[in-house]
């Protein structure tokens, strides 16, 4: 008898809204027979916050740990100052959930036009740390409005939190072409690259069929321009990880095409899928929005919960939609229906 | 009468040493009759390190300052620990000489295969700050090499350090198409984001005939692959300048055109002026690296100087010599010797 799922959904702001009813449509046709879905929807974003103020209330955050994973449409409102969304919801949920590795893949589907001339085959996924460094909120200002001003931002990284996300990428490696590249800026960030770099040399010695090599954050961004396909598994830092991805995103025809996972490899708490695209709210509302980056979240979420067969028929599914109609101007629900129909 | 000028010339490790003397050069056969200049050599770098122990000993840094302005070739090698010469040697000066503008333009040369398909007409200048941020080596690490080690690194931002810059970049705007964009990341990093982007509003309303947009970072390094023509004058912090000006050099064809200047606008301390490619230690000797790079910041040295017209003859000559000459296969001594004989 199929297993029953509880998945939290927050559709969010834009178009959030209109690509997340085709994730859930291509979960449960994926995995019919396999499990079964029961939904709790969450009304969270920008237009949740303009009406009452709220932005994850307490009960409401504890009522989305009790599911077994979450779907995120997308979340921001350019009437809403930077940051109060992004850090009080978003990023809450990351920290909160402890979802230590976020995971976004990047692929150059055969049907889409890179902006590169000779993109190769790319084929990546960046590991990014998920829960520590820049993004901790640990900062602050003096003088503020002065001219004595002082910002501070302060990256805290520490072993435990490093180290089971280097565990991760090398685990993920040994499942892929068994190659980790470490991303950071060790010559200049000495105390945090330091760490980062024995953390995973201590690592390396428990997988002696993965190589692993290095590069700094700017030189990265120059071989993701000129050679993305030498990469396997990159491994990074919270704040370059969110640099690398969407250069990357661009680098494979856009961000329209690439989902993320924001996972509790532990499983402690829900890990959180999503797309990587932003609200978009010049475009919200009609029906012009592409779901494909939110129906391949969706074959992350299979995924995670161990339903690899299910997660391959989706991930075919786009691959031969893009494929034969990736170039064709199409309404979102066309393209969420064109894609259903794949799914075998 | 011609003036004379002082130059420190640090040519560094592996090609630094064999580029340098072009841009030497390229200074004098620009600026002839207009200005002369003396060259004191100062003996840094990796060899120097590995011979004597010494990085940057305070009577040469003391020297240093005494002169016009610096010429450094690259610095680096990779049997040196990460961190060592970056921040004892290149990064003491910028901040001991009050460097704060680094100052790193971005051209798509005719003649220059960019890996974009599409570059379009790409010509903007990074305004990365050189003083402040991530670069302080504010941080520290304790439980060093233990399950419990915590590595900090702390962003410093001034309103003094920012202003400065923020205005350097308005002002070089208004010899442009007169546009800025702010980069940072202040949906995340709150409150340095917040800070900047309030200062770029205060300067901003001094310049009404400046245009300003503001972009997160994750965003500009989609823009720099799919749509690099748009920028003019990118305004940003020590860390982010870092990336984006790797990330323009790829797309642009390779940092082995790009040089880069890290100006003391005050005047207190000489400037210096440098090719963004480093050391590489894979070609060094062989007369193989092309001193193009180096030859630009020569002429941004003579700019700087307020030798405009000089400058402009050696931007000329490299620009003339790429169209027609730049894919053939040359040695380092053909490609400086062709640079030359078109400096008019
Ligand atoms: C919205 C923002 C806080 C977020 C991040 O920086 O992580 C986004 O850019 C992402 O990459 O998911
Ligand atoms: C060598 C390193 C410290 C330096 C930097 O990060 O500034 C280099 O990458 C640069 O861009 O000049």
């Amino acid at each position: 008898m199929a297993k029953t799922y509880k998945i939290a959904v927050i559709p969010g702001d834009g178009i959030g809204k209109e690509v997340t009813p085709w994730a859930q449509q291509a979960l449960e046709k994926a995995a019919q027979g396999e499990a079964e879905f029961t939904y709790e929807h969450f009304d969270l974003g920008a237009e949740r916050y303009l009406r009452d103020g709220a932005i994850l209330p307490e009960d409401e955050e504890e009522r989305i740990k009790t599911n077994d994973a979450i779907l995120l449409g997308a979340v921001g409102d350019p009437r809403i100052k930077a940051g109060i969304l992004e850090r009080g919801l978003l990023l809450k949920l990351r920290f909160d959930l402890d979802q230590f590795v976020n995971l976004r893949p990047s692929k150059l589907y055969k049907g889409v036009t890179s902006p590169l001339a000779n993109p190769g085959d790319i084929d990546f996924v960046v590991v990014r740390e998920g829960t520590e460094g820049l993004y901790c909120g640990a900062g602050g200002a003096v003088r503020r409005d002065t001219p004595h001003e002082v910002a501070t931002e302060v990256s805290i990284n520490t072993a435990y939190g490093v180290e089971r996300v280097v565990r991760y990428a090398f685990q993920l490696a040994m499942k892929r072409r068994k190659h980790v590249t470490l991303v950071h800026k060790k010559n200049v960030l000495v105390n945090a690259g330091d760490m980062w770099q024995r953390l995973v040399e201590k690592v390396a010695a428990e997988y002696p069929e993965v190589t692993h090599d290095y590069q700094h954050i700017d030189a990265a961004t120059i071989f993701l321009v000129s050679d993305p396909s030498r990469f396997d598994v990159i491994l990074t830092d919270n704040l370059f990880g969110d640099i690398l991805t969407d250069e990357a995103g661009a680098v494979v025809g856009g961000v329209g095409y690439s989902a993320s996972g924001c996972i509790n490899a532990t499983n402690e708490f829900p890990s959180m899928f999503e797309p990587i695209h932003g609200s978009a709210p010049d475009i919200a509302g009609q029906n012009k929005a592409n779901p494909t980056a939110a129906i391949l979240s969706a074959a992350m979420l299979l995924r995670h919960l161990g339903f690899d067969e299910a997660a391959a028929k989706i991930d075919a599914a786009v691959e031969a939609d893009i494929e034969e109609l990736g170039s064709t101007q199409r309404s979102t629900d066309e393209v969420g229906r064109d894609i259903l129909a794949r799914i075998a």
